[in-house]
């Protein structure tokens, strides 16, 4: 019981309290269903690999995104990691296809760009030019950094016809001026648009 | 006493049992202080009003950002309340004028354009033409509706050198893609930018 407690709790906004409550949970469970939880872990571990083109989910070779038809592969959209990648396929809008960098470039936490899928990316565009690539890292300074560095990284194989852009930068829709962070009203002011 | 109490939860984020703990902390405080908090409403009450130019809070005439000579006046935000305004000089980045409409366009609130001070900045515009207007309302249904008014007035009046903008739109510096609503993403990805 105490082991599991302890690997419960190792899980991302699982502190010991909830570990101990699922652990609960798993301990009165039927043998069949503990069976099956454990059995979908070993499976998905087992199973579940990198897409050798985009580095996400998959279980084949290339993942159901890149494999599927009616996405558009001349839109490469860049994200961080695959949390990200299914944020952004949860919003429905996206009809591109996706390279994940599994992390960003962060010296502090020893990871450099070596460690990260931009060497892939950029042979991956140099065989086949993509119209946009949109790089969607995060809106913090880890995530501009590496944004910055894919850029400059791109731009360097000098393709005519491969455009970089990023997501909009500004305040979010839906938002009111007056409980916006100080820094966030600034920056939209700083780079607003024309009507 | 009951009658402090229902004065002082009729302000906003003040219910009943915050404005009992205010009415026992005025309670105890001493004749003379009491009445300088008195003093303070009355006061501000007889002396502020809306500045006469930009409809911000005012002493005189002209409120102290209009009559600041620092402040460059060919550059006028355009907000829908005071507290905005307070909160874009909070930043400490702008170093403009203001136009407070004094609300937003809210046809179903029964606010109509010719409630606000739209009016008076087509005249303020008309007679002394800035080089930008920045309609930085709330970037939701109203404020999205005033802003589009507001731009389609102006550009009537067909002044040539007047620049119409609104400050950026898309994703707040510092977020993490995988915590943004699904509609702040796909409006970003929407609109995003070349690098």
């Amino acid at each position: 019981m105490e082991r599991l407690v302890k690997e419960l709790a190792k899980m991302p906004g699982i502190g010991r309290k909830t570990a101990e409550r699922l652990a609960c949970y798993i301990l009165r469970l039927p043998a069949a269903e503990a069976g099956e939880l454990s059995g979908a872990i070993d499976e998905l571990k087992k199973n579940i690999r990198n897409c050798s083109r985009c580095f996400g989910v998959a279980v084949d070779d290339i993942c159901e995104i890149c494999a599927d038809g009616r996405r558009d592969d001349g839109v490469i959209c860049v994200v961080e990691e695959h949390k990200d990648l299914f944020s952004i396929e949860r919003t429905g809008h996206y009809r591109g296809v996706y390279h994940v960098l599994l992390g960003c470039i962060s010296p502090l936490d020893n990871v450099h760009p070596e460690d990260l899928t931009i060497e892939a990316l950029v042979d991956r565009i140099k065989s086949d030019p993509a119209r946009e690539v949109i790089i969607a890292t995060n809106f913090n300074v880890e995530g501009d950094t590496t944004a910055l560095y894919i850029q400059k990284r791109l731009a360097a194989l000098d393709m005519q016809g491969v455009k970089i852009t990023r997501p909009a930068r500004g305040i979010p829709q839906g938002s009111y001026m007056e409980y916006l962070p100080g820094a966030v009203l600034a920056d939209a002011l700083e780079s607003r648009m024309t009507f």
